[in-house]
């Protein structure tokens, strides 16, 4: 009399090391750096900053702003996965130096992609944590790669990939050696046209049922749209997200990537704010 | 620069009486009843019940309690829409009559669904609230005779409507005569396979930016698991919505539909104490 | 060894009288009129004329032509339901006159939608075929009714509906009392934003193995673009459905609904040439 | 009064060397080896072979067998993507041994998936054909890899890309070098259950109309049932596809991979006579 309960926890899951059934703890990740940042723990983990990383004042500018309004992780994209290959595809090591330089002034550990396993040594020798894109959650040869480095994943939900794929992708890094796997909700596609991606918030209880691992949510991509967000942030936190990632510009209109999903830098802080208050409903911090 | 942004506020949406553009204030909806419950202004309305009526005794026991632990709506199924024709297809007018003692016994108003132009006298007759469900939405003939009725109307989104067509099909209500229509976002169908249907909250906010309307949320069929329904209430209730709808029982393995959805009393009122904490936190009361 | 292999053949399907199993011959379903055609055969069914009625003379224009070219049913909406209540809703009783004067004069049975309980008598009395179009395919009550009325029904598949979902829906109509149920696929929703739906012909062997009914495809409304029409009715002959279903106008950029997708007099006549040729590949006539 | 007409040929298409603008006559893709076979004149290219290289004598039946019954391709695997990494990942170059060796036997060109940028030159050295992956048409790193090698590409669509992302990968493929693409549809994702994989064959006509490239179709991976393989196959030639991959084996309940979708070594010799007729009717050969 009750369909489908029994497909939530299966009798033996595909994932083991990720599985919570083997490691019933939640995980807590550490970001590294001076501040000793955690994801999976109380605090809500926010990592806020440019969709790409345009330039060094730029950068400077929404590093210092996002670390004010209470950011605790830098996220700017140096090797850009772009649909249109004659579009923008990034600033490279260019870009990683920049955040680095970003992240030592802040003191903000620092989130970047890295899109082929040739580019994991020099990701790895700038940014704090490696991130696993959207496009590349089934390229297991990389997330092997990523597996083998020394510094945490945030690992991206596939466009199209069940539950089930996501966390066998999770048990990929980690079976490889590299335990500290973070996943992100990112938002999947369907039929639904007035918004970029679907986002399926449900996918946080179900992670934290199943898994051990931190999850975190990423609004600006999951909706597309900047004015989506602060709700969606809101709602993401309520649901008992352990972090969020958004885009953040100090000047929207005119970003080289992603400007209609990014806030202002007045807008995120004004959203921090409700997020505090949010966050301290369900028992947790900001 | 901005793409996607032309796609939120299309320069003559084709829903008129609905839209935002032509009623700019957001439209509070009166149940009735003696309680005086309102869906649209600063408290947010709980909508709570069993999926199906399956007889008197259950019926006032699951009443009582969600009215005790702070509902403000009863809901409770008559006429069943089932996939299945060898299905219980439910109790009818006899469930109706259920309904409004129950109702009047705890003074919550009663919502409940109408499958058929046919039913909508007996339903009005005995209901506060006629709902449309999912299968109905693009049932033109059956919008236009709930616009004729005297009764608010809750809509429910289609499985794979668009955004568009779910504002349409409330145009069509209210240019029948009836401006009284609360929206239900219950989740879509997706290649989820985790859900018995993806939950987009971000159709709360789309809503609130194009329509006056109000827009609830209903998580339970929206998951399909009783355990994902706090999580994606308080996400629902975090990111605006203006009421929310579960189904509750008092021995969810038994139920006769929807059991693995349900939640048991004692869990909707320790779901609701945690929501008082989220209403709060984003300005609204619960 | 095999995954999925026995998720085609339940043990115990939902359906029953729709079943295979308990119906191992296919049915063959007789459309009435003078020329006695049949569905379900060894011909394959063409059924064609304009998305909608638009007035006497193109309508006996276009039946005419699609006679001579080798359709044998003539389709058209008296009843249509539209996305948009301010738009074109057909032209009603008056249109289903046209259409049954046309049927005689062409010797080719009708079929038209019904939307609603009560426009069945009236489309019974005119019609050969009553069509449940794909808003209605979860409309129970509506399916009940046409399962008491004594003319064959055209059953178009939801939306979103899974193969079970539609199967079911026969089984609602041939269990109210009609057995002559033609089922019709006509495209799903998904994230594909080149064509209007997504049209999984996969669907015809997958009936053919799960139920004696025939079916038949839509790739019209299945693809949204004339210039595909053909050859997706040359695919649904060599996967094996047993007709088709097209939109023809005489004056497609003038047509007052579905222009966009219909084929022009000339553009039939020179696809049925086609579809001889592959019919006879696979053992059938056209 | 046509909407969607203009959604098919954008004015500016951002894929410029893919787009039938810039390259209208279609391009035929010469596969090399002993038999010059082709992919985009007027035979259809028959892609066969077992889903993975599990041994030397299977491969050695397989490969004679649909020699025999007219495969103008051997396909197998030999570096395996698999959800699951606890799952057979196939024997690597050691496959690609056999691989080439039964292609010298029979005079097929190979085919064979090539899963990350350091495979590509071992991959290159003994297979005729490199496949990029569904799961891999986003990692744009190795579609630039592939574009730097001397053979062929056979680009499959990811699960939830675009018909525009599609063209695009194969931009991306074609502007490092390389202008010998064959593009495969294999199946999107879907909400549908009765099938692995939605198989929108409405791809052929577009790519037709908006590319210059050749399009095969996997109705293997398409649907994931062997029973609806042959049906698919029919539709795919009727549609216009200038190709088709299957999965052959000699004992498909006993396959490492795919047994499902495999078909027998009989069945595939029985299709192959159905498809003679069918590629005659629509003007091609097999």
């Amino acid at each position: 009399t009750c369909p489908g309960v029994d497909r939530v926890v299966p009798i033996l899951a595909p994932y083991k090391i990720a599985s919570r059934q083997t490691h019933p703890e939640p995980s807590v990740i550490d970001l590294g750096g001076r501040m000793k940042v955690k994801v999976g723990g109380k605090k809500v983990c926010m990592m806020a900053g440019p969709c790409s990383v345009e330039n060094r004042p730029m950068l400077m500018e929404v590093a210092h702003a996002v670390k004010e309004a209470g950011a605790t992780c830098l996220r700017g994209g140096a090797f850009k996965p772009r649909t249109n290959p004659y579009e923008f595809q990034g600033l490279g090591e260019q870009a990683l130096e920049m955040l680095a330089e970003a992240g030592e002034a802040t003191g903000l550990p620092v989130v970047t992609e890295v899109m082929s396993i040739d580019q994991v040594p020099v990701v790895a020798k700038y940014a704090d944590v490696l991130q696993i894109g959207t496009r590349n959650m089934h390229n297991f040869n990389l997330l092997m790669a990523v597996g083998k480095a020394a510094k945490p994943v945030l690992l991206k939900r596939g466009w199209s990939a069940t539950l089930n794929e996501f966390l066998l992708a999770a048990e990929y890094i980690i079976q490889s050696g590299n335990p500290n796997v973070i996943l992100c909700e990112r938002g999947i596609r369907t039929h639904e046209d007035h918004v970029r991606n679907t986002l399926p918030l449900a996918t946080v209880p179900a992670v934290k049922r199943e898994s051990h691992l931190p999850i975190i949510v990423d609004p600006a991509h999951g909706t597309g749209h900047a004015y989506m967000v602060p709700s969606m942030c809101r709602a993401a936190v309520a649901a008992g997200a352990d972090g969020l990632m958004v885009e953040v510009h100090n000047d929207p209109p005119h970003a080289m990537t992603d400007g209609a999903q990014s806030l202002t830098l007045d807008g995120f802080a004004q959203m921090m704010n409700e997020l505090r208050a949010v966050a301290a409903a369900v028992g947790r911090e900001m």
